[in-house]
């Protein structure tokens, strides 16, 4: 018996699921970042998904849609392995079929929300299975990864997120991982769950009336 | 007014559509790949997706995943644009969510057919949108890209596609995009309808009752 064993790594989006439960809204109304270190910024909260920031971005806006229940690779939401049985509750072939179908539909809103806040017009969404494929986090996710064109500051005026003024995206654009600066996830992520209302047309404002 | 208004280039993947309406099943019993030029090797067809190999994979079994009617990005399922309002036909908002759940629900179950039928564990998922994310084909579609490890032979075998014995297999090694050879095109699909089929808990088989 390994040590992993006695002391098993817990899985970080598990540890987010578990900390944030889903919230009245689909959009979460300014939910803490510090429940959990490292921070995390959340975006859309449901019985069977959730969004948040990559904490190691590759562009500013950088997106992962991920499970509620733990699913390793995506083929495990139709055909469970033994590790995914465990992690997904009781639901079983149904809980992996909603959840599938709830991705699919989310991933398009997300996209229609980051598009609308950063003002990008092409974007890529990526989701590895295993670690030939570069996954690097073994829970099912989908990355949205916004593509910016050359004159930075020209596309981000047309969003309501100030790229340009972003610490953190000089280093993005010469392709480095940098870790998101904890004040600028607040701003980006509200400017997000903000654009991500509008185009599901909730009314629901963060802000004044925020429950912060 | 330019040339293309005039002779617009059509749509690849709408042709494709065109020519393999809805069948029986979702899975295909022995299309004819020869309907369209080049040809298609059909996988999958409902009324909201299809399914089919990509003409220039990355690796055996490289396969793409649509949907029936005209969608440029994937934003455009939940707020279409104007191109995608004439090419998404009379469904408006609740045809882009069904046909957005559809394409969730059915990544997974093609997914675990590329890994019954070829012996992979690790595949990549990928989705472009717009040309700065590397989008060829302006129909929203979504890569399904077979990870091999090493040891070629010895992944083929625990599959049912010895992917060894592909002609063009050597040539993926070194990275290259070459055409798909249509025989192989030929036998692939099929071995892959049938782990679909299996994935599924169809029972219909091709070959001797072959509608062919």
């Amino acid at each position: 018996m390994s040590l992993q064993d006695h002391y098993p790594i817990s899985c970080p989006f598990c540890t987010i699921s578990t900390s944030y439960p889903a919230s009245h809204s689909p959009i979460p109304n300014s939910p803490d970042p510090e429940r959990i270190s490292p921070q995390c910024h959340l975006l859309l909260s449901t019985p069977h998904v959730l969004a948040f920031l990559d904490i190691l971005p590759i562009a500013p806006g950088h997106i992962l849609l991920t499970t509620r229940n733990h699913y390793e690779k995506l083929a495990d939401l139709h055909t469970p392995s033994e590790q995914s049985k465990e992690g997904s509750g009781e639901g079983g072939k149904e809980e992996g079929k909603e959840t599938a179908r709830q991705l699919g539909e989310w991933l398009p809103i997300v996209s229609a929300a980051l598009v609308r806040a950063t003002g990008i017009e092409d974007w890529n969404v990526v989701q590895n299975n295993g670690v030939r494929a570069a996954q690097v986090v073994p829970h099912v996710h989908f990355h949205l990864i916004p593509r910016y064109q050359e004159g930075r500051k020209e596309v981000a005026n047309k969003g309501n997120v100030d790229v340009g003024m972003l610490k953190s995206w000089r280093m993005f654009g010469r392709g480095a991982r940098e870790e998101l600066d904890d004040d600028e996830g607040v701003d980006l992520a509200r400017v997000l769950r903000e654009s991500l209302r509008t185009v599901i047309g909730e009314e629901t404002r963060e802000g004044g009336k925020s429950r912060l």
